[in-house]
């Protein structure tokens, strides 16, 4: 399969797609900022009067649960909902499923009554999701654990599932993808994951295929942290030179591209 | 006209006024940096039980309507009609109007209920609140349409208008100013209006000719763009290069202000 | 007395104790990643119906009312109160009390609802909830109305106060210290009070004894700061830096503590 990246990249410099966000307070600066940095639009709005307005004229829209509240919950689904009519993709990700009830039940609840187009989740928190059908077999089976999930969620759901980690799976029930860029210096900062999404969500607007386009968002955002580390080991300025690499992909940076697809 | 930059930068770093925001999460964090680079105090504050107190310790009041909701601009009213008893300015951005109606019409009530002093925005949203009177005349005429917005409001609503784009204008009825200042970085990234905003409050704080203060705050701001941009041109950095070079800002640098007044 | 600060640290960076924040939107990100730098986990969390499953799974609570509203006070109030039940330490950063009768109250409020470990906030601050006992002196006598102030909330509320400024006092009501580390640099950014109550609530995830990993924290924060502003005078660049040091904290840095223990 023949990815073409960076046609894809240039389509959002190009286009420049807003992508509507409700995300947590913790992210939404360096989240916008990743986001312009690729070369798209972000908006952040998350009141019931407006998300309906501002996800119509989006051309993707993303939800992210890292701090959540009643009010911002029915803004979520008022938004997806109407994205669903709409046309416009829905990513999700379900930040902290698994470490409290309150949630787990609100992604669930998100993807029963959204229709989402990619999942996206690191593994315990999409394990959590997935129900008891997915046993982790052990940190030696992380690996097979994190495609087993992906599968699971991408058949339960009827969508693309990203589970993150060391190595990233992805699956859309059918096809399934390993993606072996990255650096373990996203764990040392906050909201890589957050970030991550935003990078998904931008190609999503770009590509409808979005098994396809989840895979180019990891890519990409995998390899600019490589970049970024090979810059510097200190978190600080790994943030700051994140944000930078973003911006500097290009037609050479795919070629680092470590993706292998069944 | 003889604008006294320099002199009003070091009242504020001398008097360091009590600048309160009402404004949004994107930003809250880089505008508050913002503040405290340039001289004066930031403090953010939105509950309502509090919005009163804090904006009678103030020295200027900046509402921006970046993320909303309901008790936000309930707390936005209830501070701005209290600065009005206060003689504390009050300053606008109405991030969005335009986008959805519930920004437009927010940042319209706010005008009618509350009397700002400086009306802050892109072409689009000062247009969105100008109404009919001011037609856009294509690409090539974004300049008068700017002045012609400008004053469109400034007349309008009594007040200070603040047009900003690739050149900034600003009337306040009357007289009418060009900023030629600033660079292309600012929108790569997130939230340079908002800390334009910042800057322009806290030169309102110590200088009551609003039109003044403005056209300070735009060369102060736009003059340390220039100088971060020459520094990178990478957007992660040239965030932290903008917060490093409005703390340095000084008498020399304001040489490179290209304003012209009518 | 022998504190072992890097024996605690290294506890720090072993067990990554979930350090669970209800905190200010201004410095989200910047907390957990100050957070996440020293070793700890962050997380953010405010929603009634998930405080208590969240303050269960943590090490550490740390409250900080810098934006307040009511349903926030309500959940630090609920959170509080499981982490009293759990035995799970609680730290309070009493943002702004003394400049709104609002952020006053609830200090108080939760100082008499939730039994607060570690009290730590401005000599302003802590001197509007030491009430009338104590007397600033003038401006000469900062030292010695620290002292005072620290060990008269210390009795009052049965804690651990620390009483930050040029010098910072700790005192837990029998023991008192004094720490004559840190920098100016601090007070040019923004949430640097806020950033070391996560360091410090990050030592008291490891060390019982608040007294101690009050100094711990205090010691951390102040010598990432002097070697961040010995890297940089600016305050985005200084920003970045602070981070970056926190990661580097090691055996020798601690010989630059400069603490005094009566």
């Amino acid at each position: 399969m023949q990815i073409n990246y960076y046609a894809d990249l240039l389509k959002i410099r190009n286009t420049k797609p807003l992508v509507h966000h409700i995300t947590n307070y913790v992210v939404m600066n360096v989240s916008a900022n990743i986001t312009l940095s690729l070369g798209a639009s972000p908006v952040m709005a998350h009141a019931k009067p407006e998300v309906e307005d501002m996800v119509s004229i989006a051309r993707v829209f993303y939800i992210n649960i890292g701090t959540l509240s009643d009010h911002w919950i029915d803004a979520m689904l008022l938004a997806g909902k109407t994205a669903n009519k709409k046309n416009v993709p829905v990513l999700l990700d379900p930040v902290g499923a698994g470490a409290t009830k309150y949630r787990t039940e609100t992604a669930k609840r998100i993807l029963k009554e959204v229709k989402v187009d990619v999942l996206k989740g690191n593994a315990g928190e999409m394990q959590s999701l997935a129900g008891a059908k997915v046993h982790v077999k052990g940190v030696d089976s992380v690996t097979s654990a994190g495609i087993e999930t992906a599968e699971t969620l991408a058949k339960k759901y009827g969508l693309v599932a990203v589970v993150t980690g060391k190595q990233d799976h992805v699956s859309d029930g059918k096809r399934s993808a390993v993606v072996n860029n990255g650096t373990d210096m996203f764990s040392r900062i906050t909201g890589a994951g957050c970030m991550l999404g935003s990078v998904i969500a931008s190609f999503m607007a770009v590509n409808n295929d979005y098994f396809i386009s989840s895979i180019e968002g990891l890519a990409s955002f995998n390899i600019a942290g490589e970049k970024a580390a090979a810059k510097t080991g200190l978190p600080g300025s790994f943030m700051t030179a994140l944000i930078d690499e973003i911006s500097l992909l290009n037609e050479d940076t795919y070629k680092l591209a470590h993706i292998i697809i069944h």
